[in-house]
């Protein structure tokens, strides 16, 4: 944790790009980094990809729940987990922040801290950013990647595919489900909400491999697979039995009473990777097959409609 | 002005999004627009220009002074602004609103129309963006664009070069001086605050005609010629003679018993640029020279400090 004292209105707008400014390394395609009207960086590929996220406090993270690096962490997360689903890699980004002006320094230190740490698993430059005041804090960060080979999109998906998965699935919503009854354990479910941990190779590796769809599971595995069936115009069919339920969502389902299959099959913000295949293909490292592709509409589990079945989290409602 | 019913609550994040997709055509370097984890777009020259701005309700706009697509001119204008100061031009954003969930629907359409109306005027795309719940509306927009020719750094100014300006300036601080005292008029300044018009052909044709250094007047004219003559390391004077207050800052500086030298000299947000040529180059049309560029460091107004030597806008402070 950065121990520098004093609040934002004490070092002001400019006081913080500086103290902040040295936190981001600039890689080699960085023609032009922070300090000017905007950033220059080159695309070699000729081609971006590009995805946008907005945290707003109070509805995506709480502070007397996560860190400001804890925050940092998932908002680069977010949105580098959207470019692996298209099978890319994040090459630079620009982040706005907006806070108040009685905000400690440190805080939003080691919220740049814990942005540039996530970042750097990738090897992506944080080029630029605005910096304003705001009652709530908000962090808005876009990203650019580029994709080595084929860009898989959410509509892709064939009968007679199968269903694959990479990365865990409701570790998050049973962190959340434990915070939010004022818990702070299982230790690592709480840290699992905390800082997702996205597989940042395994988009790649399952569009090298053929993918035919793929999708970030930010919103819950059924509502996302959902999102690749109606833009592939396919039913989608899940096998609840493909999933080894792990001990810590075993363990927090009966603290609370709740059938731990909800959060696998519910459970947002773990930004795992949700793709179909051929059925043929041989699945990248880290892939599960999970179910499979038909003619039709929906998303089923076990062939019936899921008791529970969710939207997903739909801003506003 | 919009005449749909209802607000976010009843609609949620997808209605949203359906509901103003269509405002956002897609240009040809669009290879995959909205609706997917993330976008597509080709960059043939290669290099990207990038910049991002966050707006938030209360700092830097009013529901109940400007209107939702006033609102939408401002915040692409602003980013759009910052890549014509380096000589370049906007191709494509992506956008990340966040507002209140009893928001009315056509507000938030309105904010969609206007962003759309001025990337329009660039033939920029808007390829994608975020939804999210928050109290106070915020928008973050970011954009992409690229340089036909040379990029303009802050950082190029020499002894000798002459300093220009093209676009007004002075007038959305003299129109936010108005509403701010609970006037409406002159509606002119009063237009000028609530929708800036930035030159968006000036940047590139600066570029070409050989400048040196160029800034987006954001801050304030002597606050960012003060950063170019910081990034330069060298010292800039401005001649106050050259400039012609327009008939309507003479008028709003009678009215409030104020200097309307002041509201060109020191107010932001107008997004006119300033630029540094040599002192042989013709200026391209539409651009006045209003100062010089020599040894040393700071800016001085006809070789004195100005009396109220402003910092520019600071946020936090």
């Amino acid at each position: 944790m950065t121990q520098q004292p004093g609040t934002l209105a004490e070092i002001g707008e400019f006081g913080l790009i500086e103290a902040i400014r040295p936190l981001f390394p600039q890689g080699a395609a960085v023609e032009v980094g922070p300090g000017d009207d905007a950033a220059v960086v080159s695309v070699p590929s000729g081609r971006v990809v590009l995805s946008t996220d907005l945290l707003v406090e109070g509805r995506h993270f709480r502070r007397d729940w996560s860190s400001a690096e804890d925050i940092g962490h998932r908002a680069a997360a977010a949105n580098m987990s959207d470019v692996n689903a298209m099978g890319g890699r994040a090459d630079s980004a620009v982040v706005a922040f907006g806070g108040p002006a009685d905000l400690p320094v440190a805080w939003a230190v080691d919220l740049a801290r814990g942005i540039a740490d996530e970042c750097a698993l990738v090897g992506a430059s944080v080029v630029g950013g605005d910096v304003t005041e705001s009652d709530a804090i908000v962090v808005s960060m876009t990203v650019l990647g580029s994709c080595a080979g084929p860009v898989v999109l959410r509509s892709g998906a064939r009968p007679g595919d199968m269903v694959a998965l990479c990365g865990r699935i409701g570790w998050s919503a049973a962190g959340w489900a434990v915070l939010g009854r004022g818990f702070r354990s299982p230790r690592v479910v709480v840290e699992a909400h905390r800082r997702p941990e996205p597989p940042y190779a395994a988009g790649p590796e399952a569009a090298a491999a053929g993918a035919t769809a793929m999708i970030d599971v930010s919103d819950g595995l059924l509502a996302d697979l959902g999102h690749v069936a109606t833009a592939s115009g396919v039913a989608i069919d899940v096998r609840a039995g493909a999933f080894e339920i792990a001990e810590p969502l075993q363990a927090v389902g009966a603290a609370l009473g709740l059938d731990p299959v909800q959060f696998v099959l519910t459970g947002g913000e773990d930004h795992a990777l949700a793709a179909t295949f051929p059925a043929e293909v041989e699945l990248p490292a880290g892939w599960m097959a999970i179910g499979a592709v038909a003619e039709g509409s929906g998303v089923t589990v076990d062939g019936s409609a899921y008791d529970e079945v969710p939207s997903g989290h739909q801003h506003f409602r």
